[in-house]
């Protein structure tokens, strides 16, 4: 199996820790080393390394290679501009495919985090000779412990068991719910969170861009004709302006009939926020996640992370601190969504310095 | 009169902002320069500058000399260590006395706060003339405004009217008293807050240095003969290492019986930790207080100061966040009295480089 890790993500969550040019897969937010790394990690288990490409822009791929030593500098895929999933899947799988006609990939976000990787791999296993098997679309859902309102659901039909507990057709995706409707999908049984990785023959999701994303189908076409060839860089620059920003899930997965999902049984969280790392991490006798040069009075409930400077803090309860660089922020737990409007905010005020 | 501003403070209740060489009277928490140079400001209306003194250690007075540009370094008298303020008040008395044996002095801490100077100037008018005049120490009581746990008070005998309406005899000093006491004390009528600023004949004071605390006196005497000699640096050391710590109220004023009130009505505060600071500066509509480079969402309540880095806030209240140098204090408001007891826990885990 080929495997695509999607790590175009520019980064406003995870502000100030999250800059641009270093965006939240660039950070040890969660493990010791990178998220990127610890996808790529989870995927040598999967894929041989000389089969893993990483999908990126421009502007971060030296710090990709400075920090994954020995990455192969030829594996690592450059969107001239951020245009959404569909494009950067659609770029990856035309030069995989130039390669390797028959080629089976799996897609997978570099920014996730998966704490049961033996449950993962028996999930990608399952997913993969399903996909190399049939003209089918796979996608990983994850069985949902609470009603979490910060993901997309996939609802399966449980009644067309493809693969008995293990693959089922998939009936409708679902955008992020409000509270409410999240109770009534973690009650109903029929909804699991969508994780956001994939699995497919190259040339069957080819042709689901070729049927639903025409336009975006040419441009890779006229792309993948270049390959090897000396215009290659200015043929993909040149079609590239011309290509839509838009979602796998918007433009083939809600269309698709040929739509299937593999019952994900392993730990699985996007950690889309500071809440969701306050969350994952082990918390000290207080509820405290302290990182780096911290000192604390009567706090709980709080994570709070120092690069540098000394944090000191009294009497006060379920706050996310995050020092970083030249740039302190203060959140109370619950609103860390916000971070990304601030960020906004500073952007709109021109402290880009601060971005 | 002369004015004698005690500026020994060693400054651990403004952390991160105060620092060992720079206590709060270095300090600008409240205007827009530092409190010294405010306490000086005000006694020039009162004093003649050439009669400004200023006593404080050796280690802070290239700083007072740094931010109190003009200020006469002869005018500076250095302790050789903090002994609290009895004996800072003796040997400032002495230095002065050894000019002028008929000396009226008043005695100000350096870094308190007043806003309405024209009552202050009234006020000391009154106690300077009343000193003058009679075998008196004379202190200055504000009238409590609100049942503050924070200040010492002093009870006087409303009906030993020594000036109608101005002077009293004072009956008792009292500690700083729990929420319920404090209350009694307001409802009294009969108590004010301790200011901790006083007026007396230098000989007064003497005096009773000499009566109360005879071993003080004994060195004071000793170090008072060799002022102008080549001795003067040498005395004083030798003798200031045997002075005990005492304070000028418990060494003094609670067993004197010749302590007299002025009734100060103006607004007065000791500017003891940073929630005194939050409730003397202007609030903006959401009651916060944003100094230097700060970006808030949905925050109220809240004191937030930058000395140099962003500090951005999302959906908190009622905090105290103080970013100096390289550390960040954050507090609930109302728990600031507690930086002391935190700046102790660094000095104890030897984090002296933060302090």
């Amino acid at each position: 199996m080929y495997s695509v890790i999607i790590a175009g993500g520019i980064g406003k969550r995870f502000w100030p820790r999250s800059r641009r040019e270093r965006p939240k897969q660039l950070l040890d937010v969660i493990g010791d080393t990178t998220m990127l790394q610890m996808t790529y990690e989870r995927l040598k288990v999967i894929s041989d390394e000389k089969k893993i490409y990483i999908v990126t822009s421009q502007n971060m791929k030296e710090s990709i290679l400075k920090t994954m030593k020995g990455f192969p500098e030829k594996n690592i895929i450059c969107e001239p501009s951020g245009k959404n999933t569909a494009p950067a899947i659609g770029l990856a799988t035309t030069i995989i495919l130039n390669k390797d006609p028959e080629a089976v990939i799996g897609v997978f976000p570099a920014d996730h985090y998966i704490s049961n990787i033996a449950e993962f791999k028996k999930s990608v296993a399952i997913g993969y000779r399903f996909a190399r098997d049939h003209t089918a679309l796979v996608t990983f859902g994850i069985k949902p412990v609470r009603p979490a309102t910060g993901y997309g659901y996939i609802q399966y039909d449980k009644n067309v068991k493809v693969v008995e507990g293990s693959v089922y057709k998939v009936k409708t995706f679902a955008e992020k719910p409000n509270q409410s409707t999240a109770q009534r999908f973690l009650e109903s049984g029929e909804f699991l969170w969508n994780s956001g990785m994939f699995v497919w023959k190259g040339i069957n999701i080819l042709n689901a861009i070729k049927h639903f994303i025409p336009e975006l189908y040419s441009c890779l076409h006229s792309i993948g004709k270049s390959i090897d060839t000396a215009e290659f860089d200015a043929t993909l620059k040149h079609h590239w302006a011309m290509i839509q920003s838009i979602s796998i899930d918007y433009g083939i997965m809600e269309k698709a009939k040929n739509v299937y999902v593999v019952l994900g049984n392993f730990d699985w969280s996007d950690v889309g926020s500071w809440d969701a790392v306050y969350d994952l991490k082990a918390k000290d006798e207080n509820g405290n996640v302290l990182i780096g040069d911290v000192a604390t009075l009567d706090t709980q409930g709080c994570y709070f992370y120092s690069s540098k400077n000394l944090i000191a803090a009294i009497g006060v309860s379920n706050l996310i601190v995050v020092q970083s660089r030249d740039s302190i922020l203060i959140v109370k737990r619950g609103d860390t969504e916000r971070v990304k409007e601030l960020v906004e905010m500073l952007e709109r005020d021109r402290l880009t310095e601060r971005l």
